[in-house]
């Protein structure tokens, strides 16, 4: 695949992820089980969570990949649309349970407060729970085992939720460069990679595409978490809505924290070069651009 | 499918029974993530409560009804054994998460203590996730995406989890029988009756055969909870290893409390004499032995 994919010649970049997130918020919309129906509290917590707003970069670089792969994108309840919503229903999952008292006890997330604040523990552990399911439920709808089988591996024991365990161990403790990106790789890594190659399965993209998108995808991921570290450092509170300098509030093991945050910059700057070179030299397409603002992002 | 099927003349359900948990420890023991893998502590949480005991009912549901539609049972690594191991830790992950403090706060399952007393609550919380998190990559890999759906939908909001939102909020509430009826087919019921689905899938049972035995899975999941509820009255510590008398302490909904326990025993019984009246008068098959042993069940 060497021609010129998706070009952006009149596209801004800022209006395609605007067009995709709407896209996403529509898509969760319908999916997500409607609030008058019983078990109702349970179905008013899955959607204040989902509907709270948040980057939707998963389905986005889910649905980049799968047009960068010349997908269909025609149509109406699509394999991709499934897709899209099931990876933003599994991250929200994440965030739920991580936001826990017994975890990183988080009141504010998306500027409001937290699943478990505003309606117990319990449905927020239950709301948790229910969406890791529609998500695979959604997955298994695109009728490819395929990608069940990849975003499973991608969020079990050797991924995200691995992740978080090893992110929780290693607070208060002195950790090393090959330590965090071990835990990053795992926590946020391995869910922006696989959102990634997703995209491009459903694509029914070859071989060779797959292991480079494979590659711009861990190398995105990995950044992205890097550059998350930075801003709960120098970030704008009311951009990110919710609290900066909470990682070092709770002795959060952080990229920063284990190289210094000018290094932290640098290695995130490299990363995402690394992704973009991937791509020939002189193509210009979607993927490029979104690795881009990934990079200069303030929120 | 009207001949006899796996006549039980020369076969003890005792023996059965016994043979088919030794086969489902067999496969959780194979199927579950090595202790010593990273992160080892979410590794040995996994394992401490799949493999504490416990019926495997549901997978020698599975399995039952597997072999009832003639499903092949020779070989290692087959999808119905991907299935029962799948079915058994989807049970698991819905206990862990019961237990919490936030939930029921129990001390004590399968007489050992529960997963939260021993790793920590945010150790069960995850632990939980990753067990439903295998258990979808296990149905994923039986190639059948119609089990991951089926699956999927038993243990969601208008299911499993559904059941237990609803079994939160009736706690210390008056409750009518047709109110229980919901919650346990919710929260018990259809993850038993999805087994037994779940089984005659794999086996590529005909749409008859499938009704069938549909009507006999809700049937005995209904019933299997309701005896719970009365072995939570009447039951032997020390036989079922966990607290007698939880429910009425923690002001459970439960099925004795909304009809009574004379009513509650009547109920059961018909509801296993409804379960085997789905097969034929003559016929003598496991499904029949299996609800006959349920109703007798004395932990």
């Amino acid at each position: 695949m060497t021609k010129d994919k998706t070009p952006l010649k009149s596209i801004d970049i800022k209006d395609y992820l605007k067009s995709v997130k709407a896209l996403t918020d529509r898509l969760l919309n319908r999916y997500l089980p409607a609030e008058d129906m019983f078990p109702s509290t349970l179905h008013k917590a899955m959607r204040y969570s989902v509907l709270a707003g948040g980057k939707r970069i998963r389905p986005i670089l889910a649905y980049s990949s799968y047009q960068y792969c010349d997908g269909n994108v025609d149509g109406e309840d699509l394999p991709i649309h499934f897709a899209m919503a099931a990876l933003e229903m599994v991250h929200t999952y994440s965030l739920i349970h991580d936001d826990l008292p017994c975890m990183d006890d988080d009141d504010l997330r998306r500027g409001m407060p937290t699943c478990h604040k505003k309606f117990g523990e319990a449905a927020a552990v239950l709301a948790g729970d229910a969406l890791h399911d529609v998500a695979f439920n959604l997955l298994a709808s695109t009728g490819s085992n395929k990608v069940v089988v990849e975003l499973a591996k991608a969020i079990g024991t050797f991924g995200m939720i691995g992740g978080q365990m090893a992110d929780v161990e290693a607070e208060g403790k002195n950790i090393t460069r090959e330590d965090i990106i071990n835990i990053h790789c795992r926590k946020t890594g391995a869910l922006l990679s696989s959102s990634v190659r997703i995209g491009a399965m459903l694509a029914e993209a070859d071989k060779k595409t797959m292991e480079k998108l494979s590659t711009y995808g861990e190398k995105v991921g990995l950044a992205f978490q890097i550059i998350d570290d930075i801003l709960d450092i120098e970030g704008d509170q009311n951009l990110l809505g919710k609290n900066v300098g909470s990682d070092s509030e709770n002795q959060k093991a952080t990229y920063p924290k284990a190289v210094g945050i000018e290094v932290a910059k640098s290695d995130a700057h490299t990363l995402i070069n690394e992704a973009v070179s991937v791509f020939d030299e002189f193509d210009d397409n979607i993927l490029i651009h979104l690795a881009q603002y990934i990079a200069q992002r303030n929120k």
